[in-house]
């Protein structure tokens, strides 16, 4: 059997089923196993940062990793950005990244590099498979590295002459149980609970698998119970939220609004979540956002058992998980007028799909859209976590491929989704069920506020010439329609809201230019 | 002074007076610092790859360094991609990435990552600045260095604090004068020429500045006085050709072709140029490919004075640079019929614009466009040269920006221009003269072959999948158009030829997608 069967049948015996690709010659081997081994669905994209973005979204779902397959240094370098989204969200992805033959590596051939060197800032873990006889060892160690709770990112890098070399019959190697996350320690959960019954000014910030159903029923019944104040990061894998649920607030991206609504903690308690650090430093602004003097305190780190802490945490204070609630009505939304920020948010919340995907992309406008949407019918809620724009579209690839039977709301900022707009066509040729919702302002209108916050006030010709994306506008429905998703636009109120159900109503994708002409 | 105005004024000194930028906040004082300092154009794309691969056309045509601006280490992952070929084709640009403050660092904020880790497998000089008043001498040495001949790429990492940092008002830090390329010694050049004179079994293969029509003219004396045989790469950073010009043929990119083309050669004379390798390696095919027992002979490294070589080397062998001819006729276009590859090329050929400025990512169709555009009106010829795909249409907007006065015509092929199309954008707000054809055949055509070549024969319906862009077909006139390009679509010949003229004929930018549905 050859390099190239060995691991895409250990890839299937290891419960990655999925490959998002872009591949080149030295891949080839492994595109032609995809035929001699069954259960491995290929899924071509047009761009090596859609793959990896898919394949991020894809985990999330689905709970276990997809793999990517990509071509030599560079393709892996056009996928790296979504890498780093990927391992910011903690999730399991199996990189699969071809290489020249050993023997061809010496002689400098144009696309020669550092692939390992490429691979290693945004890896957590990384093998050169050897020989095709260890190639399904490397694979199994690849996949068990990665499911590493909460998930890591594992990149195998394929010689191509191991690829095509026969490595033997031998079954795929075993692949290793998948190691508990460890229980946090009574005397950690004792001092935790200590905090929260002694004073009011007490936060807990929750993270990760506590922002599931399970996860926030306890932290709330902590608030509940004890009255402290609870909330989640600015950027987050995956919410459960919507009518019924319990809601939860996030800290601010802008520095002075999270520092307000951090203040007046002295205590935050940590569980699955890192200490609150703004995204970005400026001039005389704090890094850390927990008012001076206060206590960040780990009680469960993102890679330690997560519920089994919060689940102790509420059995030390005598709190009980909060029950589901009947959902608050959804305020009426507006059916003419502008199509200003609250308009717009206000529909999506009312047209929201039960059980949608809500991929939050959304930047400047997010803090608008995530509020309204509290009560709108349960949904997961699903945001780039690295800060690092251009994955909203690919990850609704990957989570409609994983969630086929549920439909998957694109929220993407304008100037982030031309980052990636190829995704687009992946959802039309595999007739994935998303609808995407291009919020435009036809501006990078982050950076707006970010000129200012850095003390470049009144910004001139040409420091607007590199944020304004006014000159020529993007034509988002040519684009969608060039890629084989059926797309509108959008520029009062009353016309998203009939776009948007249009779009909802179809099967596979489509996409609605939502172009805001009031703030 | 501010460190980023420090930055941009010691940049304009250095004679680096654009800018290919997709900023984020850490690079709103560079931002800023355009208004506030004259001399610098900065140029918005929507993507870091057309960024990098802006920067890499303006320096083959300006003969000197653009810099880029990106966004921490995440937005530089982007470009890294055509990074590596502008590397490969040996041209200066001067990065310049923003990175967090110093401060900020060490929280781990989302957008962290190791930007020098990500920066090192494709620079040739790094530095971290490390304060406002050594920004200058950091900025003199990263020029500096992007100059050394023929060119480097030189990455400056700026963090964000030090943009905002006073650095006092001294005037720019000096340029080092350039370095001259050394010259090849004269028992080298000797040596070169006792081989010409030997014998008839001696290639000679040039690269680099020897394709200017100064070099060409030399080593077709040399050729014309000694009967060797004269030759260039697969991949040049650009060709100087059309009537009245030398021809040169180019070593074909297939391996069995290649060696066909160096059979019977005991020698080859290497000047600016690295010994012929098979891009890619192939079971029971040769990685160099030349004839086995054959001598590759380096006369003039690329980093040598490669133009000195050539004249030195004629006059060794008593040649004289080959006049100017008058050109031969171009056979008639086809005005009807189906847009065959071979319809397709002459249609080019025919009304390719005096002095036009080619750039060939035409990678399946190559092979045809190339032979039979040697007798068109005089013009220069880039070649993606590092092979990594996706260079076409950046290469075309630093081209045109940097040659407003000429017309590009950007021959780029349907799967590679998927990568980057967000040029097109960018060719738009700029109004830059680029007439784009997209050789459209629906698929990864270049790989149908390499998957024969590594043995993979007969692809499945999975394989094909991963290969075929079909389903459903890019309407690359739609992307276009949402980008600000009028676009349109020809399907045969005459079609063809009346898209071309009517694309030619217009100010600014525009696309034809040529479809070809015959061989």
């Amino acid at each position: 059997m050859l390099g190239a069967e060995i691991l895409v049948r250990s890839l299937v015996a290891g419960g990655v089923d999925t490959c998002f690709g872009n591949p080149g010659t030295s891949e080839m081997h492994f595109i032609a196993a995809l035929d001699r081994v069954s259960g491995m669905r290929g899924v071509l994209t047009l761009f090596e940062g859609v793959a990896t973005g898919a394949a991020d979204g894809y985990a999330r779902m689905a709970g276990r990793p997809a793999s990517t397959l990509m071509h030599l240094g560079p393709g892996l370098a056009n996928g790296l950005c979504n890498l780093h989204n990927a391992r910011r969200a903690r999730v399991p992805i199996v990189n699969i990244v071809g290489e020249h033959a050993a023997h061809h590596r010496r002689h400098d051939a144009p696309l020669h590099s550092d692939v390992e060197g490429v691979a290693r800032p945004f890896s957590d873990w990384l093998r050169t498979a050897q020989s095709a006889a260890t190639l399904s060892s490397d694979c199994a160690a690849a996949i068990a590295a990665s499911r590493i709770a909460p998930g890591r990112i594992a990149t195998l890098i394929l010689p191509a002459d191991i690829a095509w070399t026969d490595g033997g019959d031998a079954p795929p190697a075993p692949l290793a149980a998948d190691t508990a996350p460890l229980r946090v320690s009574s005397a950690r959960i004792e001092s935790a609970a200590r905090r929260l019954r002694d004073g009011r000014n007490t936060g807990l910030m929750i993270g990760g698998v506590a922002l599931s159903e399970r996860g926030l029923a306890l932290a709330s019944g902590i608030a509940d119970a004890t009255r402290c104040r609870l909330f989640a990061p600015m950027s987050n894998t995956r919410i459960a939220r919507g009518s019924g649920r319990p809601p939860i607030a996030r800290v601010p991206f802008a520095v002075d609004d999270a520092v307000r609504f951090l203040a007046g903690l002295d205590t935050v308690l940590l569980v699955g979540a890192k200490p609150p650090v703004a995204f970005f430093a400026y001039p005389d602004r704090p890094s850390l956002l927990a008012p001076p003097g206060s206590a960040s305190i780990p009680v469960a780190e993102p890679e330690e058992n997560v519920l089994a802490a919060l689940s102790d945490l509420a059995d030390a204070v005598g709190a009980r998980p909060r029950p589901a609630a009947s959902g608050a009505a959804l305020g009426a939304a507006p059916d003419s007028g502008a199509l200003t920020a609250a308009a717009l948010a206000a529909i999506v919340a009312h047209h929201l799909p039960e059980h949608a995907i809500v991929v939050d992309e959304s930047l400047s406008l997010g803090f608008t859209l995530y509020p309204a949407t509290a009560d709108s019918a349960p949904h997961d809620w699903l945001q780039m976590a690295g800060g690092a724009t251009g994955e909203g579209l690919p990850l609704a690839v990957g989570a409609a491929l994983a969630c086929p039977e549920r439909k998957v709301v694109c929220l993407q900022a304008d100037g982030s989704g031309l980052y990636t707009c190829q995704a687009l066509w992946t959802m039309a040729r595999e007739g994935l069920n998303v609808t995407t919702v291009i919020l435009s302002n036809r501006a990078y209108a982050t950076l707006y506020g970010e000129l200012a916050s850095v003390g470049a006030q009144n910004p001139g010709r040409s420091a607007l010439g590199m944020i304004r994306l006014d000159n020529p506008a993007i034509g988002w429905p040519d684009i969608a329609r060039g890629f084989g998703v059926p797309g509108e636009r959008a520029e009062d109120a009353a016309g998203f809201e009939r776009a948007l159900q249009r779009a909802l109503a179809m099967p596979g994708p489509s996409l609605v230019e939502a172009v805001r002409t009031a703030p």
